[in-house]
């Protein structure tokens, strides 16, 4: 298939930051040309960039899509009591089918959204990749791992059926498979070390959560003697293979020990916020020890929505109202957490990220014809500060459009939301 | 003119805050019935309101409408830089042409995301009048008063230009004039009696910036040995006409003192975050002592858009995060201070606010068919945390509609947008 995206203003992400008007062509797969000058090929599409902007996808480090189904059911709870009354009975009662509807929805939020790469975790992860296989989504899929059982195994059945996941998609393109502990306090030492044996056999991903709230780093201090980070690092997961998911309690000295160990980290301010974990990921001081960061909108449930633009904003204006200062993360940092450096972060900064001759076609267009993207003094700034999901009109993805100009080509939407408001009706009620 | 709306979602916002499902009728600008049974009459406009939610339109407490020529024009820099800078600089090169385009361009944006009232204060306001009367919005026009001179007055003729601006306008039944002294450092003791004498005169609201900054507040000990809000009691100004936006570094004392006067406050979360003022507004207590509380978004140079829904999920979060507390302001609380909070702010509950027989018509559609707002446990909570200004597709103000399906009727997008760019490029360049 090929591509030629004509008149576009382009943001390149490339080492320099470059901007500029012009051409793009892709060609299966993969970016081929971006130029100042107007490139003239015969394409499959050809897609004019007039009063749009193109950029590459977006990524999010941290999701868990079938909870797309819980959007908005159990807001403004205490922690423990949303648990408690809403996710966990609701958490019991799924099925591969509802995870199937959950997924799709998630799917078609993030395309919609300009979200190409996701990091997501779940449990029914196998469900999960056959799903986003189909929805051409470029996918790291978390199979979750907790000590309690599951609607889905046992205790003891959860390990060897990541593994069996693992192995089933290692190879696949598209499917990335990531072996995923929930947490330092849902999953001994005994399951982390194998969780670490089974990335290190196959040569993948870990992804956790880590230091959300103040009440987790006590509780592992009581139990274990060992602060979440701590524990990961005596335990042997700490690698550049780890995402650290949220990082809201961390001490200076847990900063040096991440750096130390190459892990990344998952920053999901939106989440925190709504939580209200009181903590303040300290990313301004993450960023100066050089560790790799990303953004994630985390959840349905805790967010309410996967639109990576309403993250960037919230990660900005947070960041700056924490530390009285303006200057504290830029629009072009945000953006650069939000494309190369998620990139990065899931060692794929080779392949996607941004748009450069060579890489995969990962790219998203913003529709500036608007009047809240009016004037355009500064693109960057108007995807920190004034994009929305909604703004964006096309999604490219491994050179295939998933949406051009508003229309879904792999999913189909009416029959989506359907089925995702009956099994969320069917889960709640 | 009459408007029959069928089988929506509708969200009262009455005083028992029902959700019903059935039939608006509108007629002469009022609205008529609000019904669970079908309503059929004859109407010039009839809505299908199927997979939508009907809502009163949202009311913006603070804008600077012409600002959005400089949306993104200075960003993440300290606040006296960027006055200095880059907003000054242009200020003084407004002329009643590049004013009026800004206008335009805020009000399609306005009309674009839901709100159908707004409290501005700027200057030029006799041209800002003009083109919000052509846009159908109704507005509150604070005519803005600064000691030093600007490119429209010198010092000594603004507040006579002021009292023939309110004395024009103050009979007008969708243009408010406002009086608008700047703040309480940008105008000294003798402008601030005299504009209260003017609101008093005429029986018009006054509005003003209260303690935005930490340094705001020193500097006003340091000139007038008063704080910000002790200085406006002193000079008379705290009243229930008054209206005080920011409040972000407020004592429990002055807290009391606001209730105790009756002022009102314009919460302005996003900009307040975005410069990095470091102030939480203490909202939580300012609730309890039952002062009247609505939020707003400030100008587009500080925001950088006029998305109401936006400000609602800043607000929410913001709180809970600085109070580790997710209770803190849950969904229908911000849903109040955009809707019927905001009216009683501008004293006009018994005419907007709602969607009860006899107010005037101001209301919006939210397209509830997209994904993130998909499915639907609590139309509420997805006002507060999923819904964005894009999602809007019919405003109607004042029982006309302004937006119907995503068309504009009273002001041109594309000449609005086009003009409001050249005129942000002359001003910059």
């Amino acid at each position: 298939m090929s591509i030629l995206i004509k008149d576009a203003t382009i943001l390149t992400q490339d080492a320099t930051r470059r901007r500029l008007h012009g051409d793009v062509y892709i060609e299966d797969q993969k970016i081929t040309q971006v130029s100042e000058k107007p490139v003239t090929v015969e394409a499959d599409y050809k897609i004019d960039g007039r009063k749009k902007l193109l950029l590459p996808g977006l990524i999010n480090l941290h999701t868990h899509l079938p909870m797309t189904l819980l959007r908005g059911y159990g807001d403004d709870m205490q922690l423990q009591e949303w648990l408690q009354q809403r996710i966990w009975p609701v958490e019991a009662r799924l099925t591969p089918e509802t995870i199937a509807s959950g997924t799709a929805l998630g799917a078609l939020e993030m395309i919609t959204s300009g979200t190409t790469t996701f990091l997501d975790m779940y449990f029914f992860e196998e469900t999960i990749a056959e799903v986003i296989k189909k929805s051409g989504l470029r996918g790291f899929l978390g199979f979750g791992i907790v000590d309690f059982g599951t609607a889905q195994y046992k205790s003891d059945e959860m390990l060897p059926a990541c593994e069996r996941f693992v192995k089933t998609w290692h190879r696949d393109p598209m499917i990335h498979p990531v072996v995923a502990p929930h947490s330092a306090y849902a999953c001994g030492p005994e399951s982390l070390r194998r969780c670490q044996e089974i990335a290190t056999k196959y040569d993948v991903l870990v992804h956790t959560h880590c230091s959300e709230t103040r009440d987790e780093v006590y509780d592992m201090e009581k139990k274990y003697g060992k602060r979440p980070v701590e524990q990961f690092h005596s335990l042997g997961l700490l690698t550049p293979r780890m995402s650290l998911a949220h990082c809201g309690w961390i001490t200076k000295t847990e900063i040096a020990t991440m750096k130390e160990t190459g892990v990344a980290v998952a920053h999901c301010p939106v989440s925190n916020y709504k939580i209200g974990t009181g903590g303040y990921a300290p990313i301004p001081e993450m960023l100066a020890a050089g560790i790799r960061i990303g953004l994630g909108t985390d959840g349905a449930a805790s967010n309410n929505i996967l639109d990576m633009f309403d993250t960037m904003k919230f990660a900005a204006l947070g960041q700056k109202q924490h530390r009285w200062d303006p200057r504290v993360f830029p629009a072009q940092t945000v953006f650069d957490f939000a494309t190369i450096g998620g990139a990065a972060c899931l060692g794929i900064q080779n392949q996607v990220g941004s748009l450069e001759v060579g890489k995969q076609a990962d790219l998203i267009f913003i529709d500036l014809d608007q009047p809240h993207l009016t004037p355009v003094h500064d693109p960057v700034s108007h995807l920190a500060y004034a994009v929305r999901g909604g703004d964006v009109c096309t999604t490219i993805v491994n050179g295939v459009p998933l949406m051009l100009d508003r229309k879904f080509l792999t999913l189909d939407p009416h029959e989506t939301m359907e089925k995702a408001a009956q099994s969320a009706t069917r889960l709640t009620s």
